[in-house]
């Protein structure tokens, strides 16, 4: 982190869209080092100030564009923070790109894999740094349980892994939500929440593509024909195999589980954690029996890893520091997260078309 | 449970095989009110000897014999516990009926549910209580979850199950194991451990039955052909659905997931607790987040049930009521626990029929 060092000039970031989650990523902005908030844009410039009040943005050095492009064409932003609906990404990450500004894009970050690519071409092209904003990817829980994967004899090979993410969603988001239209956000639930749990499972098997996908049956739709419920196991050559559901109709539910040759990982609240400061998983590694089998010798192993900022601080901190690399350093962009990125979508596409399909299987292509 | 008071006389137990699963079972016996150990059969006298030595079995009254045959004649005993292959259970189930023996039958309890239609009809004709004997259904932990379950403001309508249940198995079990041996336990994973999987999902349903099955892709057999590691998807009528995993290939995991439109049910030890006289799950009921997601509100909450007998005990002390109120009191068998297990062999058979058939799906037909 030595190039992140706090007395190198903050990167200024720009806020494109006042989305609901962009309170977070404000809140976030404000807390992490290397970062700071100059600029807010909305679709009205009373908007942005609302935002701006609401989140405690301070006022001094901080403009206020009644447009997206008047924020895009702000000298004094280095990047942009993008949680617009996801119909909205190509054009605006792709302009956000080609006036140098570096992109840090909400999930779902396309529609398709193919969009997705238009976006990554255009960060290439200006040489800015793209980061996908999945939060839970940047919680020194992550890097912990990363340690137990990598570690073949605690874990051994990942054989069955799965996922869920579902929340409960009340009357008005299943009426008005953009997540439930078909213009805004197309991929309903399966790109709101199911990326996280095809994220985790790709985490999990470091990045590995699976070779075929297949949707449970039965997903469930609204009258638009967006996503509200669907699922889908993934298969991989080497015969292992992993099952993952996303609901918008169920009780909030993050889970992870991870069955590997020598070990069993656990977490329940992968995506947001129970609580900001600390967090937990459990590992049961070379889980035996005990005599005549009445108990388990040894038990799994809770482990509680602390953290001063919260997840999506320490991802703007990290986004920052990779910026900051190449605006003060000469750097090239990270390639890792947009590659990241871009299996996440890859995979999501493959879900995408087997529900399309019926539930028939679906190849990856990558 | 009044009509099985301590005072009444002790259901006296054969225990027709001595497989190594009976050892934990005659300890059961031991500690069980309501219940005596009087007859042990196996292939020799000998080996009867030795595990009565091995297990502790009082000498007084216990009576050893070298056939299987000759324990179902002894008129001292009132019940047999049945631990053989499976590929044994039609021809002694259906022995131990037909001499009046109440069954208390090991799982899986039959290759098909043909065969154990045959072991229901003749227990249904001598009028002897069936029970199968998995042993978590009569831990007072099930009790508390099926509170739960039932409780439909707490987890509401359960709409996505997920469980697990896998272990290491050793070079010489895939081996030498008679759960890896064609002839012996033809079900091999699926019958051993999918087993409690199947349970599991059809116990949180209430065992309203699913309407198809698919298998998994890519089941692991070994080279005479026996399930090593295998799982499916379970579709019911309403939309809601099941997935399941059982290995003999990874580490020891015993995971039941319920998602409910109102809470999530989690518990990770549910065939065997970690601890003999305490069991832990979780329950997660109209869970949501914090001010700006930045944690959850309210926090799922772990209950703990303890228990003075283990759930193997627990299972022989209520088979026990059960019998001595046939025995003692006129009463008729409980036809409650034969069902749950025709239920179980009727999935459990359709699975195997997905599998064979490449994971095609297949009705489950009552």
């Amino acid at each position: 982190m030595s190039a992140a060092a706090p007395e190198q000039r903050p990167v200024r970031f720009g806020i494109l869209g006042c989305a609901s989650i962009a309170r977070k990523v404000a809140r976030a902005m404000l807390l992490a080092p290397g970062a700071a908030v100059t600029a807010v844009g909305s679709r009205s410039e009373e908007k942005a100030r609302l935002f701006a009040a609401d989140n405690g943005l301070p006022a001094a050095g901080l403009r206020l564009h009644g447009s997206y492009e008047a924020l895009l064409d702000d000298p004094n932003v280095d990047a942009v923070y993008l949680p617009l609906p996801t119909s909205l990404h190509v054009r605006w990450a792709t302009a956000a790109a080609a006036r140098g500004k570096h992109v840090l894009l909400e999930k779902p970050t396309a529609l398709c894999a193919a969009d997705l690519d238009a976006i990554l071409a255009a960060c290439d092209a200006a040489g800015v740094q793209f980061m996908d904003s999945t939060m839970w990817m940047h919680h020194p829980r992550t890097a912990k349980m990363r340690e137990f994967v990598d570690d073949k004899d605690a874990i051994g090979d990942i054989k069955v892994m799965n996922s869920a993410f579902s929340f409960r969603a009340n009357k008005d988001f299943l009426q008005n939500d953009i997540r439930v239209k078909p213009d805004l956000d197309a991929l309903g639930a399966l790109g709101d929440i199911g990326w996280y749990c095809i994220r985790a499972i790709l985490w999990a098997v470091d990045y590995e593509l699976p070779k075929t996908v297949i949707a449970l049956c039965d997903p469930v739709k609204n009258q638009a024909g967006v996503l509200l419920s669907c699922g889908a196991t993934l298969y991989w050559a080497d015969g292992k195999n992993a099952t993952f559901s996303c609901s918008f109709l169920t009780n909030l539910t993050m889970d992870m589980t991870l069955i590997g040759t020598n070990g069993t990982l656990h977490v329940t609240d992968f995506v947001i954690p129970y609580q900001e400061k600390s967090a937990e998983f459990s590992v049961a590694s070379k889980s035996a029996f005990a005599e005549l089998h009445i108990g388990w010798d040894p038990l799994p192993n809770k482990h509680v890893v602390m953290t001063d900022l919260p997840q999506e601080a320490l991802m703007v901190q990290e986004f920052a520091r990779l910026v900051q690399k190449i605006r003060d350093a000469g750097g090239k962009p990270e390639g890792k997260w947009p590659a990241i990125t871009r299996k996440t979508q890859v995979v999501l596409d493959a879900v995408k078309a087997s529900i399309d399909k019926g539930s028939e299987p679906v190849e990856v292509v990558s």
